[in-house]
Formats: structure tokens, C-alpha cells, sequence
């Protein structure tokens, strides 16, 4: 859009991002198989979600642009349904898809209200992990969940997933050496379903601490190969230190499911 | 198992494969993501399904082994539930499973009755077509299912599967250059199944030809694009030459679903 020609803004000049909030803004619903990327931020030389996207809106656009993004996941993380924003009008998906490589997609590309942020317009968030729980691998879960054929006790994650609804302080689950500045989270909703020997974990709540989930999942699996209580997981929600809690599970099993508006 | 050793069967020495039929006998179930493999039958110089197997056993057993197998896939075509056979004990498929890549995997082995032969001891197979039907692509179904955003009378896709059942000659839904002599099969079941924007069709037969099912699904596509009468399609079954049919579509769509043995 080059400078805002909105009556009354004159003075916004910025391309894509500017301080004009009834400029065009665009909301992105985005699906990726993250294995390829060095997640979703943005960083020099490595190949990125966002740096992705961006250089294919700006081929159509022709001028420089940054995305607001709900969640930042880390290297190797999937979206099914990550949500972006971009102050400009709406692009056609199919002309986006053509530009775009075969591992990332957009889903969507809509008209949003004045003053529509990715991030800061997000009231939830909700994440996937998916268990391959089998004792045989499968050739089409590869990379796509986490194969864990020792698992014993499906009713102790079932009871761990049971006491994460509600507020908790998540020390325990994110690395020490963080640029978070407060721990409690709210956590709307939280289960195990079962499909077979798929088990998988869907949490939603309103943000999510780096590595938040996979520490999660560590942790409930060590209850589930009984090598932890259940009252042990839950003293953990109390602000315990991150030693305390299980091993940060590989990223190819989680999911960035959805993302909710107020 | 070298020289058989069974009581009134000293001239069977033959490795694996011999003509002692009360040798034992292991049934295979196998699982592969055919991308990356030139389909199942041994070639050489290339990556098959069958070299691998064979190469995984062979560690194991340490001597030469030969598979009979119930559908030699094509390039690309994958399998979820492919059957191969060989005269030896059923090895523990976690320790086969160890030995194979990542891109395939035993199911199941066991032990199966004398004379069991996955090919000729068969008595129907059956495949599945993945469509993604809908205007937009996905991460997550590249190189799974064939997408086909132009897809705009899935009425016609049923008309077509409803006339499938039955004995039919199939001479134009395979190459005209070909090693079949005889060209009649038998179609047991077949139907188009809807899952939002997958489309799946399903088709079990005595056996099938080569390319059959990929040119079958090329040409209920063009009828389902306008391009091509159910009338016409009908008429294919009769013993038309080649030509007069669709195109073979992309082998990444199928799968070998499951075998039945009467």
C-alpha cells in the first residue's frame, strides 16, 4: 500500500505495519509441516515460516512487510491452523499457494477489523500432541507424532490432563534461562482423546510458554510409564523449578490446532 | 532354514523359496510410503520395497531369501496393508522393524499354514485413492493424496463406482503394451467415500492389472469434470483399446489396502 491515503492519516508512512489502525488488515489462516523449518520467527539464513511467507506476500506486493503471528512456534513444530495478520488488503490464497513451497500453505486470507493483531487480538490458543502409542512404528505417522511403544498407563495421562484446567504458575515446563516475566497461564481446556494407538493431548489456553507443551507431554508420559505420581505432576503446577519436571519431547509431535478471537 | 530338513523331504535344498511346502511359512504385513522407493518389485540399481525387505530379513537369518508378495505396487504407489510370504520362521517384526528404514514397516508377522503363498493364495485385493478435492492445497497431504481443486460433480463419481462391480474387461484401463494375457477381473466392491475435502475411492477385485486403478480414477475424474459421459465410462468396460480412456494420475494417491485370503 505504500504511504495510507485514509483521510486524516497523513502522517502514516510506513509500509505494511504503520500506525494508521483503519488501514486494510488482513488475517492469514496458515497450515505447515514445520520439519523443514527452523520454526516461525524469522532468522538470518535459516529457512523460516515467516520469512517464508512474508517473501511471497511482498512478490505480490511488491514492498516490504512483517507479519503479526498468534503463536511463534519452535523449530519443527506444525500448524494446522496458525493465524497471521498484515496491514494491506486481502491476497487470493491460490495465488499465495502457487508462490509459496509445497510444505506450507495458506488456508485462508480474510478482511479483519480495524486494529486486528495476530497476536495481541488472540483470546486462546490451542495445541495438539500426537503419540503414536503402538509397539510397531508406521511409516505414515513418521515425523507426524511422537512413537512411544512403552507406554503402559493411558488412564495416569487421562488424570494428569484432569488437573490442568484452571490457573497455574508454569516454571517447571519452560527453560530456565527465559525471556518470559510471568509464569501463571490459564488454562481453558485440556484432555487425551484416543483413536486407536494414536493418543493425542489438545490443550487449549490463553499463551503458552516456550516449550510449554512438550515439557508437559514429557512429564505426563513418565507418570504414564510409571516412573512418576500423578501427585508428583501435580505439584509441578505450583511453580517448581524446570529440573523438576520431565524431558522436553521432540517437536514433530505437536500441533498449533487453532487460534480463537474474543 | 539352508537344506530342509524335514522328514521325507531330502531333495528340497532350494534357499527360502524351495518346493518343500511343509517348510515353515511366515505371512508379512507391511506398511510403506512408496515416494521414495521404485515400487515393490526388485530392480537392479534401484530402491524397491522388496530389495529392502529382502535385505533386512537376510541380515537376520543370514542367507539368501526371495518374498512372494500379493501386489508389486508401482513406483510411488504406497501400502497400508501389503502381504509378502516366505518359507522360514516368522521373525519378531520389532527386530525386522529396527533393521528397515524409516519409510517402511512390518505390521504383523506370523507364522502362516503350509503352502501359504501371499500372491497366488490371495483371493482379492484391495486399494485406495486419496483425492484432496478441495481449492486449496495442504502440508499435510502432499505426496498422500492427488489434489484435484477443479473436482465439480461428485454425483458422477458415485454414478461411476456404481458400475463398476462385476466382471468386466479392462483392456483400456491398462498399457497397451503389457505381459497380461487375460484381461477380465473381477470388481467386488468399489465406491467413492467422502471425508470433507478428501475423496476416497475404494475398490476390491480378484486382482488387478497394472495402472488399473490410476487410469480408472483418470477417467472418473474427467467425468467428474464435464469432460467425459457416465455413458461413456460405462462403454470402457466392454474391452475398449487404451486410448479411449483418461490419464494415469500420480501414484502418490494410492494405496494397497488390504489383501483377503479366502
Amino acid at each position: 500500500m505504500g504511504a495510507c491515503t485514509h483521510p486524516g492519516f497523513g502522517a502514516c508512512t510506513e509500509p505494511g505495519i504503520g500506525a494508521c489502525t483503519d488501514s486494510p488488515t488482513t488475517r492469514l489462516t496458515i497450515a505447515y509441516d514445520g520439519a523443514a523449518f527452523a520454526g516461525w520467527a524469522r532468522q538470518p539464513g535459516l529457512r523460516t515460516v515467516a520469512q517464508t511467507l512474508e517473501a511471497a506476500i511482498e512478490r505480490i506486493l511488491r514492498e516490504p512487510l512483517a507479519l503479526a503471528v498468534a503463536g511463534r512456534t519452535d523449530r519443527g513444530v506444525h500448524a494446522w491452523g496458525q493465524v497471521a495478520s498484515y496491514r494491506h488488503e486481502a491476497l487470493d490464497p491460490r495465488a499465495l499457494n502457487a508462490l509459496l513451497p509445497a510444505d506450507v500453505a495458506v488456508l485462508a486470507s480474510e478482511p479483519a477489523p480495524a486494529g486486528f493483531d495476530a497476536r495481541r487480538s488472540a483470546t486462546s490458543r490451542c495445541y495438539c500432541y500426537r503419540v503414536l502409542a503402538g509397539a510397531l512404528r508406521s511409516p505414515f505417522e513418521e515425523g507426524r507424532a511422537l512413537w512411544v511403544p512403552w507406554l503402559r498407563d493411558r488412564d495416569a495421562l487421562h488424570a494428569c490432563a484432569a488437573l490442568l484446567p484452571g490457573i497455574h504458575t508454569f516454571t517447571a515446563f519452560t527453560p530456565t534461562e527465559t525471556d518470559h516475566v510471568r509464569f501463571e497461564r490459564r488454562v481453558i481446556a485440556a484432555r487425551w482423546e484416543e483413536r486407536g494407538d494414536v493418543l493425542e493431548f489438545w490443550i487449549e489456553a490463553d499463551a503458552f510458554m516456550r516449550q510449554m507443551n512438550r515439557v508437559l507431554v514429557g512429564t505426563m508420559l513418565e507418570v504414564a510409564r510409571g516412573r512418576r505420581s500423578i501427585e508428583d505432576f501435580a505439584a509441578l503446577l505450583g511453580g517448581a523449578p524446570r529440573r523438576d519436571a520431565g524431558p522436553t519431547v521432540a517437536p514433530h509431535g505437536l500441533y498449533l490446532a487453532r487460534v480463537s478471537y474474543g
